[in-house]
């Protein structure tokens, strides 16, 4: 048996935040049982993956091994964590394995991929534990900002390893389990191999907040409203939803959902019996009759997403609702980095429309669902790890949370995706270094990262699209001119001539010039037409465009 | 003289933070004489503005009213006021007034276009005053985060105007002149029509804070770093560089410059004698011959801009200085919205490099260089005006800072870009609606945002670009088959075969139902092919891509 060994490899969410995807593997080098961890999403933005509908982690390695794989596993139901389920199930071929509320999410996704529900297998929390291969694990409730969030408790001849999942440490969470320092200690008492960690929030220096102080807040700003209150937040927060929805109630509202995100996730929640007492809603439908100061909208898109309702709202009209002057609307959410300018845009438009907002500004109207630094350290305390193994966060996170670790006397590993972790030994250590990345989610293809074409893509938006054509007849001779077409240029520059003629010129030049050794390669025809459009277009317009070739001959 | 009349139009930087550009008009309807207060830029970005190089104001309406020009003024040298005078010069042809500094930092943007430097003619602080046409328009000092920092006392026929430029209240400014509310007072006595004020900040509740705090905070942590520091921030302000300097050659380091507009920047101060007992600084060819403990790098990038010393420090070596593990690096800065993910790329790059970073998370090592809420409050206090119109802001600023007056009984304008004001009247009110908006410089050439050039090119960077080529015979019969090319799309779709394979097939068998009516009309086989292109490629690979088509006659 001793040369059985226990691995950790992040696969993805090790220097991200999203994306999560973590492998654990037990037996001999190169033959481990594994079991995957969570398989989320991340989002596309115009800067880097420009028309890419969903990121995914590049699970190559994971089918190259799909016969060593037992399950998959999914801590919670957020989309940075199951959102990816469908899109690869077919490629792992593994059963997936989480509680109620996660596996009905999960079921969800799988059916778009036309896969039955019953490739999910519903495990209940801790103590029941399920047996897969040469492991044992357990679903740990621990609170979060959705139902039924858990850490896994994961046991192997190696020892137990501890999975937080995404976490905070609330003891009134709304929704979800509170989180129980003593059932932690318990699962710890007997020695922690390793606790592989959530890290988002290692630069948060204060204690988290509970999810129970928002709602007071909210109550009071929706009483004193005088007309109709909107308020968005991330629909799969349900905590949040159900603090909004119950301050409505409270301060005599009647309660819409808009968005479809918002009504599944919901509905998601009262059918497994997780979310209990939530309020009557009304729906889109009803809101025009009832005067507008006894109306709470609870909407999707407060990250400024462009088809959510807030966007919609902000620009006109949605489900037949109009907001006007005096209205208030309240972003519960924070700005997730990079979304900013999309959320102040619908904040202008708000403005323009005469509508009153208010957001976070003063962390009054949002808490984090995820662990500051004080409670990671509360964490580190409760369970004793020989180890702690920082995951889901940027580098910056990683590094700063092994450091913390490291204050404290406790290993810190710095693993991102793709390095393999031996924890079985008496130090852990890299072992081996797994190609990884991310696989774009483009119309209905799944496209590599490094493929080149969303690189094409960035390239036509930053310089533009120019087209040659040239025919070649029977004896490889231009037949009649080149030409040009142009996408995303400018129709004239220094000379005041059209583009297209000045391009044309020089093109025509060239051919003149060019002789048969030329003429009949393609591969030179077009390199010297492509030379020759750029620095035309350098010259025209100050810029080098991007130039594609389409040399046609009769011959 | 009754039908004359003052008016105020906003071109920029009313409904946006960044591209100032204000005109105050005085005369008959129609027939005002006009002075424009500042001609700034703003920046691109991926999202809206993909391949663009600079944004400025749009001047169609100052260009078709050059003859009622009588001068531009600047009221300091930040990039969203100045930038533009080199770009919009010739077309306006009006001198450009400044103080020193200013001058100086407009007459090297002028030099890039060719422009003489006695375009622009330098104005000493107030109590000097210029006259131009009905005007007389003195500079009034106020302290802001750049050197010479003014409002102005827009005198006309009608009353004293006063627009503030941007500006904080700051009695201890470390360069510019310190905020004196006598002076400001004093100018104000006799009544104040209308102040045109700053409104970057009206949301930051708590009054500003000095420059001088920053100082303390950076020696500390500077004194006590063990290795290399590197400080960012904007390179043009001029206040931020010199306390950073300071503060590294108080805690006994050689100060370095890196980055060209940062050197600029302090060289034009030094020059114009506002900045005085900077630092002497070594060049970057000198710093590998110190101990790493004895050297500050100050470095431009602060926004995370790929080009910048930061970004390069961060990716590798630059000017032959690499970072290493222990070194520090000061963010003294904020990350302007939608810079956000640029700046955290940056600081991961720093952080795989085991660079430790500090950025103003606490709010120590930043100061902003607007007045907040209350500081807006004590200016409208000091000043008394009949009316306070908001400019510099988004229109949720302009609007909120219009209600800040309101609150206090004074009359607040919201004004837009293109809503021309009548000041003159018993009561502010629109007048007219100027066509505005935004001119990209887009390689040598100006572009106006509507004219769809770089709407193409972010429609071919969502959905790629599809080329159709077509040839017909002298009968308008097709000569072989069309043909595709590609750019930006995967290679294969649902059908596994090479996407181009399958676009030609589906456009062959187009090209073959294709009755004469289509074939010998350009415009119906162009829309039929892209219409077929389109479909084929929404059945392949699940997105629309722009198809462009070629069509070649050889009749």
């Amino acid at each position: 048996m001793s040369d059985n060994r226990l691995i950790y490899l992040p696969l993805g969410g090790a220097g991200e935040i999203g994306m999560n995807c973590y492998v654990y593997g037990y037996g001999k080098p190169g033959e481990e049982r594994l079991i995957v961890v969570d398989i989320g999403v991340t989002f596309p933005d115009m800067d880097t993956t420009p028309g890419v509908d969903l990121i995914i982690p590049d699970i190559t390695w994971l089918k190259e091994n799909r016969h060593r794989i037992e399950a998959v596993l999914i801590t919670h139901a957020h989309e940075d964590h199951v959102g990816a389920v469908g899109h690869t199930f077919e490629q792992l071929g593994a059963p997936i394995y989480a509680r109620a509320f996660t596996s009905n999410i999960a079921r969800h996704k799988l059916a778009e991929y036309g896969v039955e529900g019953k490739a999910v297998r519903t495990v209940s929390a801790w103590p029941e534990t399920v047996t897969l291969g040469p492991f044992t694990v357990g679903f740990l409730p621990i609170s979060h900002s959705i139902p039924e969030s858990s850490g896994l408790v994961i046991d192997s001849p190696a020892g137990r390893v501890i999975h937080t999942g995404d976490f905070k440490l609330d003891r009134t969470p709304l929704v979800g389990e509170a989180w129980d320092p003593d059932l932690w200690a318990e699962v710890s008492k007997d020695g922690v191999k390793a606790l592989i960690c959530d890290s988002t929030n290692v630069f948060s220096r204060h204690a988290g907040r509970s999810e129970a102080i928002v709602g007071p807040a909210v109550e009071k700003l929706v009483a004193e409203a005088k007309s109709m209150v909107v308020a968005t937040t991330f629909a799969s927060n349900v905590a949040r939803v159900k603090t909004l929805a119950e301050a409505g109630d409270r301060a005599g509202r009647s309660i819409c959902l808009l968005g479809r995100a918002m009504r599944r996730m919901i509905e998601a929640a009262v059918e497994t019996g997780v979310l209990k007492g939530f309020p009557k809603v009304i729906g889109p439908e009803d809101v025009t009759s009832i005067p507008r100061e006894n109306v709470m909208l609870l909407v999707t898109g407060s990250q400024g997403e462009r088809r959510a309702a807030s966007a919609q709202l902000a620009r006109g009209k949605y489900n037949g609702i109009e907001l006007q002057e005096g209205d208030l609307f309240l972003f519960s959410s924070k700005t997730i980095p990079g979304n900013e300018r999309d959320v102040i845009r619908i904040m202008n438009q708000l403005s323009e429309k005469g509508v009153d907002i208010v957001d976070d500004g003063m962390g009054d109207y949002h808490v984090s669902g995820h662990a500051n630094r004080p409670d990671l350290e509360t964490v580190h305390d409760v369970v004793q790890p020989q180890v702690v193994v920082p995951m889901h966060g940027e580098h910056r996170h990683l590094r700063e949370h092994a450091r913390l670790a490291a204050a404290k006397g406790r290993k810190g590993v710095l693993a991102v995706n793709g390095m393999m972790v031996e924890l079985s030994g008496n130090e852990p250590k890299v072992v081996e270094y797994i190609e990884t990345g991310r696989t774009y989610l483009d119309g209905s293809v799944q496209i590599g990262a490094l493929d080149g074409i969303v690189r094409d893509r960035i390239r036509m938006a930053l310089n533009g699209h120019v087209i040659v054509t040239v025919i070649l007849d029977e004896d490889d001779q231009p037949l009649g001119e080149p030409w040009c077409e142009t996408m995303g240029l400018p129709e004239t520059g220094r000379s005041h001539a059209p583009l297209v003629d000045v391009l044309e010129e020089d093109l025509s030049q060239f051919m003149g010039r060019a002789g048969d050794k030329t003429l009949t390669d393609d591969d030179k025809l077009e390199e010297g037409l492509r030379r020759v459009a750029r620095q035309s277009a350098m010259n025209e317009i100050g810029k080098k465009p991007e130039v594609t070739v389409v040399v046609s001959r009769l011959s």
